[in-house]
């Protein structure tokens, strides 16, 4: 892609609305842009993170056997007063009455939508285990919309649903997504605590959270130094056969936030110079809740024994849009984004230092040509200004690796490769760019 | 994938609500099951169709530059006050308010945001032509919904949107986005007729829809033989340089639905003999519209002189969803769907006949182990349903190919394999089976 063709309003401005790193960076990269509060355009630099992210989540997804569906936004009240969560739910329900009178809401979640569709859909003990999830956007009016992203009110959720015949079938489901989410967010290039948590609104008796490590976090997180190090994608065999002994070793690590963290605890399990005390963003969050919405719903099916049983349900979410905000959290600096290769909108930026030289100009378009070739992305600046402009847009917008083409370079057969978390640089010829990035 | 484990709630009986044949087979071949009237879940089936007409629109969007973002599906009022559309739009559009009493939308389309996005973003003649297109969920609150996706309520759509300096340079991205939607549906096996058309309540000089050819098409339409034997992929070079010139040769031809219709003009321009009337659905639509709202929206940029001109705009738009029904329209038999094979949930549908026969559970997980290897989609039904009971459903689900296990076959060391479309059946060696699909 040619930056003089790609659509990228980044700001030289701080924006004076946004309180929090990750807001700011991504108004000023070109990624966001408000539509009205708390209601956020993605454009196209933004867009292609948030893909990255989805296409993560549903590989992960697939992985263990979850199949994707799609719930509507748009939901009938109805079903909301059968499992009593009509009145509950308050204000930041998105009430809405249609044409008819009828009354509609924007679904804040999507638990008893997906009840009534197992419910139609399977009878036996045959039909389960099952695990459904979908990648859609919620709306929760918060009063107080803020920190962008982080906390919108149209925002984009990876929900998922298991359905099990009993307590141990159900928590076979909650082992496995519990082990698929550790993945999916290492593979995002993010090491994501999973700590207790209150089950909340959505109810049940296990629930995990999952926290994103950052300064910025807003609760403070206890753990070993052990599972800052775990790394979940190269442990044992790495198969879904695996994914129950993963489980027991991290759960049975002492992993607290501040609400349930009880020093002596912490001092009995953890060694002093193992403990971390760390900020953290919750970005997942996963529940067994057993029957709950089955009961209501009438959500049964048959046992082996011709008994008819509620079926015992999880659910298990990933705050897609919420990510980015958090990715951005974690990895920045002063000059801007430090983009995960994973997640990265582009793995290179291209700059041509001075278009109006025709060497530079050919020799920048040449390995442009040579990167796409061999797969790897690239934002190509072509545009006429400054190269301290480009560079300072280009470290904004944080991908992961800047090969630089410059008048001088072109002359001695080399361009310059920054690698923009590191800031380490390094002449080298186009050859040998193509062949690094084309593996890494 | 094992149809064991999928979820796939096909129904025998034919429902009693759905009117057209599109809804039927959707319903009774699991694909999509109603949350209310005219918003509907996507099951995995379905969903796996949605997502592969997704793909190729966005290829093919790519392939031209065009750039992808996504608006929110919630608007604020007060833009559509601005362009003058907000009490125009009567009941169609699902008004909301919001829990400080502000006026939002469900939005319809979204021409004001994007050039509220455009405006933002760009400043000169240098920052175009720019082409933005999304794929999101829109709502019209239709009085009556009916015809399943055919004319939901919440439905996706592509819309883009093409931003130029001129009329001239706003027609070039017309033609290119006009042979951009005929590659998109020859790409999904669709024969797509492009017919002039008038403006409607998006308003402008220039459109075209885009109709697909079926028996229980909504339109009459009048073109030449020609026409329907175009091959757009395989025409000229196939370059984008060439677009051009395919949307001359295409436009040149009388085409027409019934309410534009000249007969004598049709005589004149198609001899008898190539005369052709069918019956067709429209599933794309495309405007020039000119300065309609950006000059409302006051979204300018400079030209090269330094003047101040409104930026000239054209929409573009894929209904996604009402794709999927267009399809079966024209794709179906007696027996159920007949997918063609670009937008195919999956390619093959093995069927194991005798699963309690061990030879031929083991035949039948050695071929589906082989096609996936080989990068071919295979449901594979390993159940315990009787043989008929398991070709209806093959059938109904309208895979293109169906792989056939049986006892017999299994111990002369062959399968049978059945195009479903044709319903040419032949005896070949798992070696053959995998030799031809994986090609196909």
């Amino acid at each position: 892609m040619r930056l003089s063709q790609y659509f990228l309003p980044t700001l030289k401005e701080t924006p004076a609305e946004a309180q929090v790193v990750s807001h700011r960076l991504m108004l000023r990269a070109g990624m966001i842009r408000q539509a009205s509060a708390g209601i956020y355009n993605w454009l196209p630099l933004g867009y292609a993170v948030l893909k990255n992210i989805e296409r993560i989540v549903r590989e992960e997804q697939d992985r263990v056997g979850s199949q994707e569906v799609l719930m509507p936004t748009i939901q009938s009240a109805d079903l909301w007063r059968q499992s009593g969560r009509y009145e509950d739910y308050g204000k930041e329900m998105l009430r809405i009455r249609d044409r008819h009178d009828r009354e509609m809401l924007y679904g804040p979640t999507h638990e008893e939508q997906i009840t009534e569709i197992f419910k139609h859909g399977a009878k036996s003990y045959r039909d389960v285990p099952q695990n459904l999830y979908q990648i859609q956007w919620k709306f929760r009016d918060e009063i107080r919309p803020r920190f962008g992203v982080m906390r919108g009110r149209e925002f984009l959720m990876k929900d998922g649903y298991s359905f099990d015949i009993d307590y141990e079938s159900a928590m076979r489901a909650y082992r496995l997504m519990f082990v698929t989410y550790l993945r999916t967010f290492a593979r995002m290039g993010l090491q994501a605590i999973p700590v207790e948590a209150e089950t909340g609104p959505i109810g049940g008796s296990t629930s995990h959270e999952f926290c994103v490590l950052a300064d910025t976090g807003e609760t403070e997180i206890y753990c070993p130094d052990d599972l800052l190090k775990f790394d979940v994608l190269g442990s044992v065999q790495n198969s879904v056969e695996d994914y129950g002994q993963i489980f027991d070793y991290v759960t049975s690590q002492y992993c607290r936030t501040d609400d349930r963290h009880e020093p002596e605890e912490f001092d009995r399990m953890v060694p002093a110079e193992k403990q971390v005390q760390r900020r953290g963003i919750e970005v997942g969050h996963i529940f067994y809740f057993g029957t709950k919405y089955s009961e209501p719903l009438d959500a049964t099916i048959s046992t082996r024994d011709g008994e008819t049983v509620p079926v015992h349900m999880g659910s298990y979410g990933i705050g897609v849009s919420r990510v980015v905000g958090a990715i951005i959290e974690a990895f920045h600096d002063d000059s801007g984004i430090v983009w995960p290769e994973p997640v990265a909108p582009f793995t290179v930026g291209l700059i041509n230092v001075k278009p109006s030289d025709e060497s530079c100009t050919q020799a920048a378009e040449d390995l442009e040509r040579r990167l796409q070739e061999a797969g790897v992305s690239v934002l190509h600046d072509d545009t006429p200004e400054s190269a301290g402009a480009k560079f300072a847009q280009m470290d904004l917008i944080g991908l992961p690796w800047q090969v630089i083409v410059g008048p001088k370079g072109v002359k001695s057969g080399h361009v310059e490769l920054k690698h923009r978390a590191t800031g380490e640089r390094q002449d080298v010829s186009p050859d040998s760019v193509v062949g690094k990035l084309a593996v890494a």
